[in-house]
Formats: structure tokens, sequence, C-alpha cells
């Protein structure tokens, strides 16, 4: 190894299950960074309902390791309880888990997989004990399945990263993300693995400055030279020929491509177009949502007026002004040079090869919601 | 007079010459709002050069104010002077206020007008006394001619302005920006008071949200409906369809019509372009820097790291952190609807209309400026 290889060692485990049965979830508590690394212990379903609402632990593949997780706080104490108490335990936490946000659709995702792994069980008459212990292992299985996906996003994305390459990016799509390497970040850590040299521009990302309390605190903790910049500032690095490609993260992917992620999101898409600067986006498929046709139909979280007018409890603007605050928006297919999964590298993404992907890694391809039926549509806040 | 009209008479007075000679500048602190409103006494160049240089005054026109106001400050004292004591005194003064901010053109124009204006009286023989007097009276003119010109842009802009218009707008370009009513914001001022419904969204503006604190306060005083939003949601809110044009003010603005403003103007404008929307920009002649023959030689000032890591002295990002703070961009002529002056409005600016202005204007046309003589690329920061 070089000495640039192995770089990306010092990135800290974002969430962790602790202990066997009961346990609890350690996580890191990500609105104090950077100024100070703590870890918290989660230990109710609320506890991480409320984790995920304050986006404690956040971005999509997180999320979803998360709701897994949290799945098994809301069963694990049911001792002695008969197979119907525990679906009904799960179900009762399924319903509260996914209430926490709307958008990212891989707790949709994660609970699912839960649910039918209880399910499955169910069938083959296991007891209530028996169906908690399958829940057990789907939640190591969904974590570690996790960690397996962003090494291999890592290595497809890399392929695409020059050596010398300067790369913009959006929020945080980095181990901090997910419970592996990252998404966005991964190609990012491994072409650095690979002894690439690589730049990073990281949008800082109002209104919660993602980008600035956490991917630069991840890419130094990475081995990764960054540069932050404010939001504002990404077209003119763009003009001033400062960039060669855009990689960002994404919370949800409809059928035909559209990506929602982070607000900017899509501002960066059409700048990077402007500039002939192609577009990555990276994600797993668990973060593909093909029961949308198209993104017009994925919910947007609107976020409180206070995390723009007071931030750090610093009121900047008057009392009684208005406020806009989506947290996510959605990029269209047709600004995207390409979506990295754990499959490999889809360019100018279309619903035909997505379908094709899935298809080849066995996945069934459901059929389109009914408005009614979209998930994250019954989010409470 | 309508109820809707004369709704702007709750804006602030920006800056003000208080008493005669020897006075001093009175201004809004505003660095401090939109917490607190108050009223600061200028009354040393020092004091001038660093409430220029923090931010306490802002915006071109009102800089330009200043800097005239400035060389009251460094020569009202000179009693019983010769007039070359006085020369002497002015030449010292400007060279200090010169160096504060180097983007904003106007505060070179403002100073050139002082300084011709003592020349001019020099020629006359004028007692060095008698040359204070006359940069007394060119300060007030200048003053009150930046004043009418913000009302005349006002009228000018309101043709542009539709009943209902839905105006995107970044930083602070309004009266809290100038002498008068604004730059930008005349117009917006100017079609309420006819009776138009005007919305607008304002960008909140990192590093310094002078869109949050500035912008959305002052016209919350002048009567005009608001809304906030995050630098990166300008692209969204095209997206989703509420705007209906995009109003900026400037710094400085090249012979060709490249116009240089508040860094993320360039991206407003890439953006307004992707969607349709007509982009304008509001400025005074005096904003015109006919010496640089297009925008890529205006020199942009770089800010403190820290303007972006320590918002409010809450450190947002890893110690040791990069940064990349230019406070100005450069949008192209090419990405311009039209530009909004005291003379009129010119659709699709080309240094021949700009020009034509100049020259109708009575103004003579000058060179381009050497390499080294561009205005503000000797500052110090």
């Amino acid at each position: 190894m070089s000495d640039r290889e192995g770089s990306t060692s010092g990135l800290p485990e974002t969430l962790s299950w602790q202990g066997g049965r009961p346990g609890h979830v350690r996580m890191v508590e990500q609105t104090l960074l950077p100024a100070e690394f703590v870890e918290i212990d989660v230990r109710t379903v609320d506890e991480m309902v409320d984790a995920i609402y304050r986006l404690a632990v956040r971005g999509a593949p997180a999320i979803g390791v998360a709701a897994a997780y949290g799945v098994l706080l809301g069963v694990q104490d049911r001792l002695a309880c008969t197979a119907t108490e525990v679906m009904a335990a799960l179900e009762n936490t399924c319903s509260r888990l996914e209430k926490a946000r709307p958008t990212a659709v891989n707790l949709f995702w994660a609970l699912e997989r839960m649910n039918a792994r209880a399910e499955s069980a169910r069938r083959t008459e296991a007891s209530g004990d028996e169906i908690i212990a399958a829940l057990f292992e789907e939640a190591m299985a969904i974590h570690a399945s996790d960690k397996d996906t962003c090494q291999r996003m890592g290595v497809h994305g890399a392929e695409l990263i020059q050596d010398g390459a300067r790369i913009l990016t959006h929020c945080n799509a980095g181990s901090l993300a997910t419970g592996g390497i990252g998404t966005a970040l991964a190609p990012i850590y491994e072409a650095a693995r690979q002894g690439k040299k690589v730049h990073v521009y990281a949008d800082e990302t109002r209104p919660l400055f993602q980008g600035a309390r956490l991917t630069t605190w991840e890419l130094q903790r990475g081995g990764v030279e960054s540069t932050l910049i404010t939001d504002n500032t990404a077209g003119w690095v763009m003009r001033e020929g400062r960039v060669d490609m855009v990689v960002v993260g994404s919370d949800r992917i409809a059928r035909n491509g559209d990506v929602c992620n982070k607000i900017g999101t899509y501002s960066v898409a059409v700048l990077a177009r402007e500039h002939g600067v192609p577009f990555f986006v990276v994600a797993p498929l668990s973060t593909f949502d093909l029961t949308l046709a198209d993104g017009s139909r994925i919910p947007i979280e609107q976020r409180p007026a206070e995390e723009v007018t007071e931030p750090f409890g610093k009121r900047i603007a008057p009392t009684d002004c208005q406020v806009y605050s989506p947290a996510f928006d959605v990029t269209p297919a047709r600004l995207i040079s390409g979506i990295v999964t754990e499959e490999g590298v889809m360019h100018s993404p279309t619903s035909t090869a997505i379908e094709a992907v899935f298809r080849k890694a066995g996945h069934e391809i459901p059929d389109l919601a009914s408005p009614d039926a979209v998930k994250g549509s019954g989010a409470l806040r």
C-alpha cells in the first residue's frame, strides 16, 4: 500500500447496534458536528423518530439502517409474546417510524424489508420470539449490505474520476449519510485510495450547513482535500473552470431517472449543464422508487422557517418574515450524466435502462403507485 | 392617493450629513439589522474606511455617497490652510478611502467627482477654504443626485413590472444600498406606489445574509410582501413557476454590459435563462466603468474565510477548513434582458447601446484602462 492508500480509515461509524438482544443504537450526534464529536445512545422508537426528524442521523441510506434498527427497538422487549402480538408491535413501530421524514425512500424500503421478513417467518408458523430473531437478522443484513453497497458504488464510481479531478458536491452524501463509506463520496474515497489526487468543492448547503459541518469534516478525516464554498458560489467556480465534475447523492429516484436530493441540487445540475460539467448521482438501488413514473409525485418535505431565519438561535430575519423552505428538489433525468449504483454506471438514465438494471439484479418491477399510495405522502410533518 | 400609494415612506435614511461644517455622517449600522436598528456617527476618515470595509454601509451607490462624505471628514478641519495643503489632505483622504473596497466603482466615481471639483476650484485660484466649500457642495450634490437617480430608475423600471408580478432579487439593492429608494428595489417600490401588487422572493445571500437581514426588513418597512428563501432554492422556485422576473443591482458594469454583482448573481442569471425568466439589472450610470472593455478585468474582492465558517461567531466548519469566498461574480451581458438606468431601459445591452446612452447624457467616453490602471486593483485587502 502506498502512503495515500487506506486513507479513509479515519471515518467514523455513523451508527451501529450495540449489544445483542436487548440492545440499542449508538449514533454520531450529527447536529453537533464539527464542533463536538458526540455519540448518543438511542433506546426507544420515539427517540429514533426524533433523531431522524431533527437530523441527528440523516442521509437516505443511513435513515434506512436507522429505521431497521428502530424496528428492533420497538419489538425487542416483547418477551413471551405471541406471533400476533409481535406483528402488531411491528406494525405500530413502522407506522411511527415512517412518519419521521417523508422524502427519503430508503426509510420505507427498509421498513418493507423488515415487514417482508416478519411475514415470511410468520408463514412458517414461527413463534413471536422467532419472528423477533428474524428481524434482528434482517436489520443486521440491511446494515451489512449497505456497507457492501457503498464499497461497490465506490469502485464503480471511481472509474469516472480522473487523477487530479476537482469535484463539486452538495450536502453530505458521505460516510455520515450511510452505514458505510458513503454514496457520492464513496467514489472519491475509493479514487483517493487508488492513489488518485482529488480535490472536492463542498457547497455549504443551507439551511442546515451539512456541507460545511459534515462533508468538510469527514473529508478531512478521510484524508481528502476540500474547499468550502457558499451555495451561491457554485456557478462561479464552474464559470472559472475550477470544477471537472459534480457528484451528489439522492433521497429518492423515480422510475424515469428524475432525482430527488437536497434543495439546491437542481440549481447545481442546471449550472453543470451550462458549463459542460458532467453531473453524476450515486445511490444504491434502495433509493429508487419504481412506483413513481417521474419525480413530480415525490413528496417534498417542508422544513420549519426557523431553520432559515434562526441559524444557531441567532435571528437573521425580521419577525413575521415569510419563508419558503423545501428540504429537497427534483433534478430531471435529462440533466443527469449518469447514475452510479452498486450494479454499475447507468449513463444518461432512462426508465428502460433502470428497469433493466433492476431485472438483472433479480428485483421485480412494481406497479405504479396510485396517488394516495405514494410512500411518504402520509407524513405528519 | 390610494391606500397602497406612498407605502415606501417607512424606509429609513441610510446615511446623511449632520450639521454644517464641521459636521459628521450619521448612518444606519447595517451589520446589526434586523435585530437592532441603530444609527452610528462617523467622524473620521478611518472610521469611514472601517464602516465601508465591515459593511456597516454597503451597496454601490451608498458607498459612493459615503466616500464623498468621507472626503469632507478628511478636509473639513483644515482651517486657514493654503489651497496646496487642502489638495494634499484631499489626496491623502482619497487614497485611504479608495482602498476600503475594491469592486464597487461608485466609490472611485465619487472620489473622482470630488477631485474634479477641487481641481476646478483650484484653477480659479480659490483659497483652501473655498476649495473645502466647493467639496461640501459637491458631496451634497452627489447625495441629492443619487436620490433623484433612484427615483428615475424606479419610474423607468416600474414599466417592466406587471400587476401581480413575483420578482426574485439577490442581496440587497434597496434603500439601504443607496442614498435614495434603491436600485433593484426602486422599480418595485414605484410599482407598489402605483398600486400594482408585487411579491418579492428574497435570496438570503450568504455569507453575510444581506437578503435575509436587509431586503426582507426594508421591504416590510416599505410595505411590500416578500418571501425569504435560501440561495440554493432560487432555481427550484423558478422551476416551480413562482418567479416572473429577476431584478438585481450591480457594483460595476463593464463597457460591453457585463455586470459585476454580489456572488450568486451569475448563478441566478443562468437559472433565469434556463427558465425563460427575464433578468434585469438596475444601476445608475455611476456604476458603469467604461474603462473596462468587459467584465473579466473587474477586481473581485475576496472576503475573509471566517464570514463563511463562523456566521455570528458560531464555528460551522472544521478548523483548517479551506474556503473560497469571492464577494462578487460577473454575469455576462448575453444573460441580461436589460439594464435600467436613470436614463431609461437598455434592452439586451451592448457596448454600442451603452456608449450611446452615455453620449446622450452628455458624458465623455473614456479610453480603456491599461492593466495597472484598473480602479480598485490597488486595494489593500
